[in-house]
């Protein structure tokens, strides 16, 4: 498959460096999990099949060569690759081992059979083990952290994660709820999406020795990239195609989760056509079912829903983009430029 | 209800001293979950009704009295209470949110609906918002630990609760296994509740500024009383009473996991009684329910099975109070004495 964040204008050297970072960070992230005990080690292979599009990693090594000091007068692969040090490595191996733990006790949470292309781990061998293979993803990420000098990282992402955990469970308490504000939508989104996409690009600047403020411009660069990944994500479910995505589409309206076009089509349309939507809607989460999709997308394309949260979407990669505007020119700022783009055109 | 794990010949000063501590854990702990979202805020307030004997954070503030250089110097609870630095309050609420983590999400494994006199987590508001409230626990715990001055704490808890989740995972592939050995056995309680106690216990001594040899001896008293407590409580669970406990008992039978004493008994008992037994085993377990209780423990009577297992864990204890040989003298290190007693002494 290709790679769906891949970038047609991508200087070649830097391509290289970033497979040959990602290489390393799956190295570490294998490494960690390694267990002598048969029955964790089954399920840590497992789940190797859940990589995809290793977005978190990317960002940490992306956003630790454009704040580097010398970035913008690296020159070809060699010397990018000399900027990436262990801590990079880390940090990369850690935040995909986080968000791989949430994709495993999310696939609990939506009693999901299949995730790229494969068994959910809770379909193979069951809730249980799935959710104790989740903990003991999260642990290690915790216990990698905490093997680098200092504390700063492990407190970042202790934090993310956190933040990550109370979206999750702002979204439950709003399961069902048809009268699901766009306020709140951004806020669980932020919290449940963007925060640990911000603490990767800030802790990728911070491993290059960056200061607070160039991290933290990053940091935001990341949260908003981070929130418009996950609309692109909504858009799918609702108009992406099952045998590209490698999952069922229609997933959020079976389990009664409002996302950013069905409520603006809810805030948009007239009182008769949104009795209609919210009759679907209550039918769709009532029976568990996604066969209403085609009817609700066709409501949403009348009130213009669709291309309203692609231009949402689009917003807020424009403002991720201008969080780069003080970084010096290097190739890999152009690449965290060019990604932000990749994110919303992405159809898988 | 009377505190299950107090001791009577406890020295006044000292019991005030390690209550008052206590509490600052449990403000502490609060603060540490506190969010500014309802739905959250209402999950953790129903959780504190799980809080039961604290003995992960008691151990933390006892060896940290125990390894303190001025132990045995120390009079009075003015003195005692001084010896006890905020770093033991935030060791001593990280140690107990990873224990209330998993209690959370073992009740999901067990599909438990009651602990302590109160509904579950996962009774009340659903496995999905269980396994999310486990995830915030366990998050917030590494966040705590990461506010410490250095790694250490963070990588010792990170450790533990690694070593944690590999115990639950082999436990669970070990279910309905009725050729289980006592091998395994040690090797899962070792893991699943020997390290996390060994680490609290590891952890205050150093916040005492206690050296790695002395902060390892008191590893290891808490690996051995960790794994005394857990036969306890397989005990408790065959010949408890259920209004003592506050939970069913049987439920070890009902979800086929087999413990110490059964695995003594199926060791020992003559071929006929072998089978009988292990019929009786396989019912309660396909039927998901322990009915079979009196006659399976009537079994274990027989072949002397219960008494073998109070021995064994007296002979933890046992090697547990040789580790705090070497200490000097002093309140606390009989305090550590006598509770090393109490945990396989307590009804519930």
């Amino acid at each position: 498959m290709r790679d769906p964040l891949a970038i047609d204008d991508d200087p070649a050297p830097l391509a290289d460096v970033i497979a040959g970072g990602l290489t390393r960070v799956t190295e570490r992230f294998d490494r960690q999990l390694a267990s002598d005990l048969p029955a964790v080690a089954t399920l840590v292979a497992h789940i190797e099949r859940y990589r995809g599009k290793m977005l978190r990693p990317t960002l940490v090594l992306a956003c630790g060569l454009a704040a580097h000091p010398e970035a913008a007068s690296a020159r070809g692969p060699e010397e990018f690759g000399a900027l990436l040090h262990d801590g990079h490595i880390a940090v990369a191996a850690v935040c995909e081992m986080v968000h791989m733990a949430t994709l495993v006790h999310d696939d609990v949470l939506d009693e999901a059979d299949t995730r790229r292309r494969g068994w959910t781990v809770n379909h193979l061998s069951g809730n249980e083990a799935a959710v104790m293979l989740g903990d003991y993803l999260i642990a290690s990420a915790f216990h990698l952290c905490s093997t680098l000098p200092t504390t700063e990282a492990a407190e970042e992402v202790g934090r993310a994660s956190v933040t990550m955990c109370a979206g999750e469970l702002l979204q439950l308490s709003h399961r069902q709820d048809l009268a699901l504000g766009e306020r709140t939508y951004f806020d669980i989104v932020a919290r449940k999406t963007g925060d640990l996409i911000r603490a990767s690009c800030r802790l990728g600047a911070r491993q290059s020795g960056a200061s607070d403020a160039v991290a933290d411009r990053l940091g935001r660069f990341g949260l908003n990239l981070g929130i418009a990944f996950q609309i692109q994500d909504d858009l799918l479910d609702l108009t992406g195609r099952e045998s590209v995505l490698g999952k069922p589409v229609g997933k959020d309206l079976e389990k009664g989760k409002l996302t950013l076009p069905v409520i603006h089509h809810l805030a948009h349309a007239d009182a008769g056509t949104r009795a209609r939507t919210l009759a679907r809607l209550r039918a769709a989460g009532e029976s568990e079912s996604s066969r209403g999709l085609p009817d609700v997308l066709e409501s949403l394309r009348a009130t213009g829903s669709i291309e309203a949260s692609v231009r949402r979407a689009a917003a807020l990669v424009e403002d991720a983009r201008a969080q780069l505007a003080d970084l010096p020119d290097s190739p890999p700022r152009r690449r965290l430029h060019a990604m932000a783009d990749a994110v919303i055109r992405r159809n898988v």
